[in-house]
């Protein structure tokens, strides 16, 4: 599983200590895009979600939010992913569980473009046993120094995109879960409510599973198309913080994002987990997104033709709204 | 703390998404150094090593074990360390515990020579709380293509240095907890036969989490001191597997390590652990270790100087045995 993802910058190396990946900075296509190399890095994991996807016997999808949560991060920083490792940690050694952990982060490797490099499994026996299924991930990308975001701050003028992503973020896990347990829902009972309107209907499990979306193809290619412009000034994760507080970091401290959340379509998970858990709507849709997985800030004159470019790219694109001069928060509208 | 193992190629991102380390592959220096640089990485964990120091409330050095985990691997491939990156998971936000841990991470950064570059903490709650506090790790260091270790192979008359280390292995941990157990051993009560003579006797408890040896100081500087030479042919981080198991990848197949373990003094804990266990010698060495934590396979003509240099650069070092014609085995006599 680990070869179908490596391309020829994986250097083969059984039995090896750890994993091999050439820079290929001899190469013509690296000189140019690369003049001042940056490594970029990030450590994540996928905090509760996993518990959940054990109690259900669903773990093929976790690894794709494994590889979500940092390969997301990086390309924030203006980065191509290279290459990501797992370290798994299990109370015992259960060959099918592994294989379903690994074949979701295979496929997200896949849908990052990178290299699954290595991983480690380590079995814990013992006190720690129970409860101790655990997956972090870490993944390493490279950006040119003069293109690095930590460079660029949105002006006012510039439009905020948001591309439709994932469902319940990982960090909105725990709340989610004592909502189930108080309203007495059941996760393994289908609601209609929550499918489209064919299709059989989705149960409350696997909708809450469902995995988060990895943006770095469509982000990676977007920036690619605007090489020598700066037409990108800013971009966020919607993670663990919500829209406000995750894509207020990119904003520097003279600016404001004046967002219109009233025209953005509620997902149907987040009406039902609101509806049952009697959530305020700024509380709720901060444990669990909006339906937002990831927004670009970029400069006016561009953002018609970047929508249109993400929606070639396969992505679900909106205005969210624009950057005014402020002092540096996320205004809701 | 973070900042205290930050050189200039740490390009500071407060506020930012991940983590950003130039290559400085423009100076004269890298150019020099690394004409076809290729990036090696690993990932690790401490293993049920946590759970002790947990439960004895010495957490300080878990990180410095952390960091030699994957730092050791990765000098195993010739690569000199560039940063590091943790992921913690705990089941309260515990800030002295986190601290505690983090003063460890930082000290293994420090020793190994590279930059604690980023990392995350996620607080479990529910019923996955208990038993989950976990600490992973993931390294990232450099190799010129033509230096990496992969290509080289130790050959008939090569001889085998071995450097003392560390206390017992991570995945001893499990074993040697089980023998605690059936003997009604204290970790917190002394045991002056632990001790130096000197000194005041350790606890069973301190004996057993003494840090792994970081090694990366000591190889880099052995490496580099035979630069335009080929000196060194095979090396491996003396760890989960023991010795034999351990020195036996990098052997090719058509050599055998031929090891005389007669001469090398037992480590006081782990005839103490043997003791009270009733553990075979050769069951313990794989478990505990045996007081060696990485060999170095050289030339013949090298040897002598080379020991003589590791002994500068504050190892202690002994010729374990020599390479012959064989199989890829590992020959204990």
């Amino acid at each position: 599983m680990l070869k179908s993802t490596h391309g020829p910058r994986v250097i083969p190396n059984p039995g090896g200590a750890a994993g091999l990946f050439r820079l290929d900075y001899n190469e013509r296509i690296f000189a140019r895009n690369y003049r001042e190399p940056v490594l970029v890095a990030r450590a994540a994991g996928v905090g509760a979600k996993i518990e959940l996807a054990r109690e259900l016997a669903a773990l093929d999808a976790i690894g794709i939010d494994l590889v979500a949560r940092s390969v997301n991060d990086l390309i924030v920083e203006g980065a191509e992913p290279l290459f990501f490792l797992d370290r798994l940690r299990a109370p015992r050694l259960d060959e099918a569980l592994c294989a379903a952990l690994m074949r979701g982060v295979v496929e997200g490797c896949r849908l990052a473009g990178c290299a699954l490099l290595g991983g480690e499994t380590e079995v814990i026996g013992g006190p720690a046993a129970e409860g101790g299924l655990d997956i972090a991930g870490f993944a390493v990308g490279v950006v040119d120094l003069h293109r690095a975001m930590n460079k660029r701050r949105p002006a006012p003028g510039d439009i905020v995109l948001g591309l439709a992503g994932g469902g319940v973020h990982p960090r909105g896990f725990p709340l989610a879960r004592e909502i189930l347990a108080h309203a007495g829902l059941d996760p393994r009972a289908a609601y209609p409510e929550l499918g489209e309107e064919s299709g059989p209907a989705p149960t409350l499990g696997e909708t809450l599973l469902t995995p988060a979306r990895i943006y770095a193809g469509s982000v990676v290619r977007l920036d690619r198309a605007y090489r020598v412009k700066k037409v990108i000034t800013g971009m966020a994760h919607i993670a663990g913080g919500g829209l406000a507080a995750d894509l207020a970091r990119c904003l520097g401290p003279n600016v404001d994002a004046v967002i219109d959340t009233g025209g953005w379509p509620e997902p149907p998970i987040l009406s039902l987990l609101r509806r049952h858990g009697c959530v305020g709507g700024d509380d709720a849709r901060r444990a669990f997104g909006m339906g937002i997985g990831y927004c670009i800030v970029l400069r006016p004159t561009f953002a018609e033709a970047a929508k249109a470019r993400l929606e070639r790219y396969g992505e679900r694109v909106r205005v969210l709204g624009k950057i005014t001069r402020g002092k540096g928060r996320v205004i809701e509208k």
